[in-house]
């Protein structure tokens, strides 16, 4: 794995090409500049004085064995290729061992997201919730939750949406005035119009829909369609409180919600959303770094560095 | 009219009850606080030691006549009541005298949008504007475009929105690389969720929806139902720009746009809007101001406020 | 129960008098303005015309009887006084009947408090916290945790520690990367500097060690005492964590954190610390809401209305 | 012309060196860095192993004959030279027929601009507006409107300033309190003091009084001059006003303008300056991005990218 | 002395009218609002049922006597008037006995400004200067630095010059890479436009002018008009530098400077200006300050209350 | 030295390696990035084609003499090595004659530190600083002040110390209301926490308990520790005062004080911080600024470039 090596080292493995760009030096001279991959993490490497040949072969979506030097350019890891084949078909080929995915697989993720569903008690929010993921449910345990920062992971959406839910039932039991069948439904689509707006698993980009409306909206426009088709009234106070609930979700207006929460569930979606996030973010930058120092500086974090701790944790519960 | 009179003038007058409220002294009396109006503004009185009668008849709605001695409170014109009865049968009681209301007449409004709409030569724009006024056309020609601040009176809606279309094709003559068609349709329908979001032209208030969803959301879900009812694909490129006109037309997340203009009409709307927004803001506080000397501070330009000079206007154009 | 009571009623109350001032109308005669409380609220009243015997009889700490019309002033509620009188032998007069306090009595705070210590297994951890706990004991069952917004009440601090505790442990069990020690170290301790920050539990203010360090420099003063006195070395990993955890809890410098959270559980405790509030604050606002309206702006939340629904809430667990 | 070329193709073009800039490779070999362009737009290249020769053949202001393959470094677009030799006398060799410059000669702008004076109708702005620039015609009708951004190019500073003259009368149709007369000298006036604070319109920089004063401060000392020559009364309401309007143009004191407009047709000045820049903007990242794509982040308008659509525009006008 | 006096003092004081303004109760009755001053300090008192002589008695710049009671309105301290008449001729009813103004006579501010000339030893800067203190010289020494917040009093704009010159002198003496000549002028200069700026020592308002042009561009006018009667090239070095002072020294742009520092003595003047008139806020705050108490929030000085020490001062120096 | 050297000379010239660091061409070929310097400044060269003995050879701390080329690259000058050898015994091969360091000797700091303490009168305060730069006096004088900015050579913090405790001396000479016994005092210690924020003189770098508690809080931590030592109450007014000095020293939350500047000495110590550190970073690029010209941006001053003038200082005092 990637993240068994460390600056210095020589070493073969195998590795998913993520992405292959033919580029050229300065000089004139075509070289593929390598976007590598396992489930331990991503690196680039460059391979030089590409053949047309090497062009052909090494595209994404392949498995490559590798004997590489790992170095670093503007203090981030890089390979440099040593020697570079593909994996003929005897060696472990397919690209779905590569991918870094959700740490939960896509059928647990379905099997827990419809164990919840009973305890959205409400029917007319268990029927839209229930509606909008049978219709979306291809992307929706497929998609990544963001392009990057947080999530950026094949089954990433399903599994952030599910962290929150999960941590929503757990906050609910402290707070019984909380609304948790609100909460619930909040929890597993306020981001559904993400399905829309990124355009899919691997090589995630914005779509034109995504930057011209965003996911807010879009995910505001799956809900209204979702009502229309189940004859439910738009005006009606669960119809408008769970609209809420998703365009709210981002907190601020700087952050790009319309309106700011003004709701006690909504408030506190938005919050578990963002505490889900950001845990999730610093844990990743965490597990590369040495206990004892700081990670790099996290972007979505307020671009602080954390600090990792030489204590082994102790056994929170048994 | 009320704008006729200063502060220390004594002087007999009717205007309509606008508002009427029931309170109490510190010491325990009962009075009336009434808000009075006539076309030329609006103004606050109290009528003291109000007796049970007093309270059924003077309610908003009805024309009085009364005898007045103009004053200031908290550097606020103010009456103070000397006299005051009702209009009687043979007096001007009709409301509509009184009220602010456009400077177009809706019958004017209605068929200078009409004339317009010949110009957004764009067939699905052209259908999805005339099915949105049509349905909305009752609140369209009625509705204030805002609460307070700017064009605060009935039919200021489709005041407003069609001076911004003025001066789309205005400034659409200067730059051909604008999409008129598009302008004009964003201009038109920009504020249409104010229809829901407000609570109708006579003590306009937020709406419970206008609170949750906001007029941008909502004026995005007329869109997605205008665009289901004419078998329009959302999707399309038509549908997803002028849903971006609506959406982007606050111009910066800040003001409540989820999604800023992406697009150069969005753009250019978003200024038409704010430009016609402060041209009458500035022009209303100047009409109160003395030549010579500036204007209250005006909240909604950036609380500065606007110097009115002594130069009479050369004429324009002829 | 004061909140049994709507404007325009005429009614009789117990109230105990939690601040008297004498004051001057501004013709010269004087009255005492009266805040008075029982279990379900707060309330101004005048008395006016008073003589020197009524201020001498009506201060602070006294119950009185009173027969009240509930008005309004500049939207808030206000008394009438009619008739008031000191409560006689026979009556309740025990303030400690009428004082808002924490929803948990300080015996079960002190022992759920105690039963979350041994969750706190790291040695130093659990020291220093018994240490501070026990020299600050007196005040940390009863103070407020704030002036005014959050949790004003005697035993707030404590009832907040606790609850943003519990919320830890939940936390931790979704995320077993979370040192649930440290975490509980930092919620039990955070607000500890608020004992010497405030003047204690009633008429609350800033001290003026409160005005210039403030409970985070105040905290961390607590922290580097107690280790001096258990022979904690001030630069261990142990204690740096737990006094990061301590001067972070603000989140933002623009906060009065002199450093961001730089460590996974001072960022959860910034957060669940927040959450804590807002969810107090927001139930607190609606409490004093009609079921389909908005609240008051609630200054603390980004100075929102929240809505509170008509929905009876589902029994949430059972 | 270089926009009819895209990256991968090799051609044969002729092109106007803007800047040529010795440097020396990591290793120590010579190179030139050429900037080159012609009226479609602007690319970097570099003369690799450039002799003495080449270093006093190749520079600003000369044309060239290259041979080329178009490629891209970090997303800008830059050709790698295979031929180059300068134009001989029998070729293309003007600059002027390579300079990027206002779409309107010289002397339309100068007719244009004069055809405008007329109805400047008040005598004092009239005669003000004509002593200016007639003192700095040369500069005038030469200079960019700004260092880059917007309107960058030789005669720049007219073209923008007529084109805001052209929307006033077009927004003073519309609204007829407004003062076209003062509207219009601050057209013409509002950045006479980029006359001084920029270098030229080729290889332009900010001059030291540029940096020191500002064109805001340097326009009113030019306001000043030319009263005193002219025996105006510097604080007349005729002088004040139009000083006015040349300092507040910048709208807001964060963006340089020492006092905010506080007159309606300042405000109206500031908007459409700020509109045509951004029209301007716009328009040149549009014609750069293909149909149905968005354009680079636009630096200038709040560093958004822009969408070209699918549609070809209606006649917008006959 | 008003200083010498408390809330809730009956006692006898003859005190300077600065201004008088005739309201009405809301129940119509008349009375004058009074501003009472002597050189402690300025206070509010309301004269009730004002009769139409005494409106034209008591009016700004006549000198009352009066017997009064101190008391509070909205933590202000006022005056109750039990009895007032006129001061007669054997009393001390100079104006000028009342007024507080600069704590050195005009007088000693003349000739310490005119000694501090000769430590201007450029002439260019020494013949600007003086000519401009010359033409100025009536305005500069009796005007306020303000309107309000600092050295709002007669003289306060030449006393605010003389403190930043004298800042000036000492800073320059450790460190000698600053040009002293060029401070000196800035310091001296700085404020000048608030000669016109300003209505005046009295009732101080701003002008039309003031509030058009702002004293920042009338301070670098007044310099524009020195240096041709002087014959100076407004171009070179000295008078750029000069005028950068001046237009820099409000330090940001967002507090009104069109230009930012960008030269060693520009950036060294702004921060001297700030530094004085800070020390001059809060000293007067403290002045009025129990000692061991907090001061009322300076709006001024990022609105923070500043605490009195209980310390008496050691002598500083000898 | 380094200073008297321009681009494009060739010289030989004794260096300091100040760090060392191997690094790998893109094509895969060692070489060495060193940081080299003498006393007038600081440069980057790189020794291509490294061979291992090189890397053993050229470490931080050696001085080496070189042939170099000087160049430029990304518009920061560049060493090119031509040759390169080790300084041999005879040679000036002790590091500190090329270090960088205070202006003032280690000895003159130290007494110059001393002679100041007689002007702190307050026993308390006395003692504290006696106290405290004893226990600190290693570190006290030989680090620098800042990481990089401002004083960031060895003795820079004694030597920022003592700048500014030679302004209070200077200004409270003007302003005889400011304790100058407290102001000394918070000049002298308001960075003492830098001894443990930052790792030491060379190769300066933030440390874990920098980074998690920062030097406000850590200089907060020595207050109250020495407090402990000597037996002085932590709440005693002289405590708090100089407490508060320390901690607000940064003027603002969000530039790290967790209370803002709330007395008199305090605001006066926060200003001169700012002033003293802000000249120094001034006239640092200056002296690397032609005449006539502006210098770099300055990241540390708003990020404005400065001007350097033409003009010769006069000698300001003899």
């Amino acid at each position: 794995m990637l993240s068994d090596h460390k600056k210095g080292e020589t070493y073969s493995i195998y590795l998913l090409i993520k992405a292959a760009e033919k580029r050229t030096t300065s000089k004139g001279s075509p070289y593929i500049r390598l976007t590598l991959t396992d489930r331990s993490g991503e690196i680039q490497a460059n391979l030089w004085d590409a053949s047309d040949q090497d062009v052909e072969k090494y595209i994404a979506g392949r498995v490559a064995y590798l004997t590489v030097l790992q170095d670093e350019y503007q203090s981030k890891a890089q390979l440099k290729i040593q020697e570079i084949r593909l994996a003929n078909d005897s060696e472990p080929g397919d690209p779905s061992l590569y991918e870094i995915s959700s740490p939960i697989s896509k059928k647990d993720l379905q099997s827990q997201v419809s164990d919840l569903l009973f305890q959205i008690t409400n029917p007319t929010w268990n029927r839209i919730v229930r509606n909008v993921l049978n219709k979306y449910a291809d992307k929706y345990y497929d998609y990544p939750a963001a392009e990057k920062l947080h999530h950026a992971y094949r089954g990433g959406l399903a599994f952030h949406s599910l962290s929150i839910a999960k941590l929503a039932i757990k906050v609910a039991e402290l707070y019984p005035q909380i609304n948790l069948s609100l909460l619930l439904s909040g929890a597993l689509l306020h981001d559904i119009g993400k399905t829309v707006e990124l355009s899919g698993p691997v090589g995630t980009e914005y779509t034109n829909e995504g930057q011209l409306l965003g996911h807010i909206v879009i995910g505001d426009e799956i809900l209204v369609e979702s009502a229309e088709e189940l004859g439910f009234d738009l005006h009606s106070e669960d119809m408008l409180l769970l609209r809420h609930l998703i365009i709210s979700h981002h907190n601020k207006l700087e952050f790009g919600s319309p309106i700011p929460p003004r709701e006690l569930e909504a408030y506190v979606l938005s919050k578990l959303d963002d505490l889900d996030a950001h845990i999730q973010m610093i844990t990743a930058a965490l597990n590369k770094t040495e206990r004892g120092h700081f990670s790099e500086k996290i972007f979505g974090a307020d671009n602080q560095p954390y600090y990792r701790s030489n204590a082994d944790l102790p056994q929170n519960h048994d």
